[in-house]
């Protein structure tokens, strides 16, 4: 047996609920059940918002998944989903703090799937959508913002966008690139790839050209989602068409959400000097990053941890729920998580920066903090507005 | 302010999420998450059922309220209902180890409650039903165990159901009377009312009669629900008419689930020597302790923490999910319950018994664990069969 498996069979559970209240002895019975209870209760009948006080729903998030793309395993259901969805509420906690509860659902309808969830809305502070298959991730985030009033959050779109606009600015800063300037050629069009491209050209980036595995998008070109003949309309500003190999000649930033080995050392040769190669395709990146390095790349970042510059969601997604729980934010805006990825990225000082510290750790303790605090301040001022 | 809500402001919940596993090491995280935590995702994904294994479900308890039946609260909504839910969670942890989860539903619709409910269930062990007023809670309850293969209990009716038994049995006991023999008249005809006389006759009691508030329930009435009318056609074989007075007297045990004050001392005078007399509606009895020894009472149980006897759901609902799980069980049928209310009253030693103890406190810590055992037992002989 594996280790994991081993200690999977041992932990039976990788999280727990913990009591907070003495509820034992009478004394300590009458106020924490009844009838003490009954006071805090009919004080958030009076005022819902009340139950982010008296409950734990300040801190409280659902982590809800159908089980259908789950980690590279694709649609493997519910119940088997649920080790990754434990794993994940135990991050939530130990870098963000924060009161993660798995939901995986029975279903692949996403209006049975937002209903369901919409229904529970009352018992958290806020949703983090996890491993739902396109296009029914986008169709269940979109109908739960217009039905809830905390936020909903799709980490493997957002969180990932943040993650990478992160380890972006700390590479375009070692290049000596700039946003506004740099071609971004990003390789993959489904959540993740439409995400990062909105984030980007939200952040001011302007020139972004999207590859599926069908070729370029096109201005002219007819997309299976309103999203991607969206994006298609500000693509692609060079009308470039073809293939990868003709997307990746002279771009100075490739950023891969795609499949594995599918970018040659002949396509990092193609592109600008000083190229940034992104493969962030797991467990097996787009091109390994010796043979991208060894084709010129001045800095290589992937998805995994034996590599370096690791471009892992645990750098946002405890730290911006965190950060939108501090704030009572009614949901997570593209400043929100502009403002995680500054955070994230601010984390790599001046004198540190180098090829393969473009990023700081996942693990940085200090990550969740400062994400936290740009998040709520980010929101704040959306806010005020 | 007062201590409960002082200390519900400070707890700011009354339970957490605790992490059981190491993350935050690339050691840990590759054991715990990627890439290890495939494993027994795939090994679920092959067999269902192994996530009683792999995951925390094993140990996992849904509390579920749509917040219209709350305490003596009423209909005060979903969100109000919370800080309840979380000292129900918090009994479970502390009197059974049971990992409760509370879930606070924006319906009151029973089929969408149901549906709702049943799309989560691969993600919990067991549901407990709490608070949602009645006859939902039946057509909830009834739909849920159509639809799940993990046990559905509301407790508000069998937890009730399973207490009241366990101190019956000590005050038949105490008293020399037989449960075959004995004269029952249950003053409810709610949840908790039909639920303890279901469970009576199940247990062998034969002599029942039901009262509410227009009077004695009878074999010629026509009653609001299909359980009720059930009921008519098995109680009431004496076939008494009239109200509570005339329902009273003679009988050997009064059962209150009812409304405050209701009982008088002299109808208490008219029942059977040495009559027993259970008045649980909370706060205020049917009728007070010392009015009732004074008419005549043998032995009197409250719903009360500051009187003798206390009739409290906590001696059951912890044990009987704690050994359900420890079963496996699919369900939780009358047998369990009943195997629950002997261990509960097994407690009470022959030399201990007397008019102010014929069922052991909530609070013992014994209770737990013996009801735990009797009711894996109870469910090893059904699934046997």
């Amino acid at each position: 047996m594996s280790k994991a498996m081993e200690m999977h069979e041992k932990w039976r559970g990788k999280i727990e609920i913990s009591v907070r209240a003495g509820v034992t002895t009478p004394e300590e019975l009458a106020i924490a059940y009844t009838p003490g209870v009954a006071e805090p209760c009919l004080e958030i009948e009076k005022n819902p918002h009340r139950s982010f006080d008296l409950t734990r729903r300040w801190n409280t998030v659902a982590v809800v998944t159908d089980g259908t793309a789950v980690l590279g395993l694709g649609d493997i259901g519910p119940e088997a989903a649920m080790p990754v969805m434990e794993g994940k509420c135990a991050l939530f906690k130990a870098f963000g703090g924060v009161d993660a509860i798995p939901l995986c659902i029975r279903s692949k309808d996403s209006e049975e799937i937002a209903r369901t969830v919409a229904l529970l809305a009352g018992s958290f502070g806020g949703i983090n959508l996890e491993d739902i298959a396109a296009p029914r991730c986008f169709e269940i985030e979109a109908r739960l913002k217009e039905l809830c009033d905390i936020p909903i959050f799709h980490d493997d779109q957002h969180g990932t966008a943040v993650v990478t606009l992160a380890g972006l600015i700390g590479a375009l800063r070692f290049t000596g690139k700039d946003k506004h300037t740099a071609k971004v050629l990003i390789s993959g069009a489904g959540a993740a790839g439409c995400a990062i491209a909105e984030l980007l050209f939200a952040d001011g980036f302007e020139d972004i050209t999207i590859a599926n595995s069908r070729g370029l998008i096109t201005r002219d070109g007819q997309y299976s989602s309103d999203r991607l003949n969206a994006l298609a309309q500000k693509t692609n500003k060079r009308n470039v068409a073809g293939g990868l190999a003709e997307g990746m000649v002279g771009v100075d930033v490739f950023i891969g959400v795609s499949a594995p080995g599918i970018v040659t050392a002949d396509m990092v040769k193609s592109m600008a000097e000083n190229a940034i190669v992104f493969a962030c395709a797991n467990p097996t990146p787009e091109i390994m990053p010796d043979i991208a390095k060894t084709a010129g790349a001045a800095v290589v970042a992937t998805g995994r941890s034996d590599f370096a510059n690791q471009i892992n969601n645990v750098a946002a997604f405890p730290g911006i729920f965190r950060g939108a729980l501090d704030a009572r934010a009614k949901d997570i805006t593209q400043d929100m998580n502009i403002a995680a990825a500054y955070a994230i990225a601010s984390l790599v000082k001046d004198e540190e920066l180098c090829a393969d510290y473009v990023i700081p750790s996942s693990l940085d303790m200090r990550v969740g903090k400062v994400v936290a605090e740009a998040v709520e301040k980010a929101w704040k001022k959306v806010d005020s507005n």
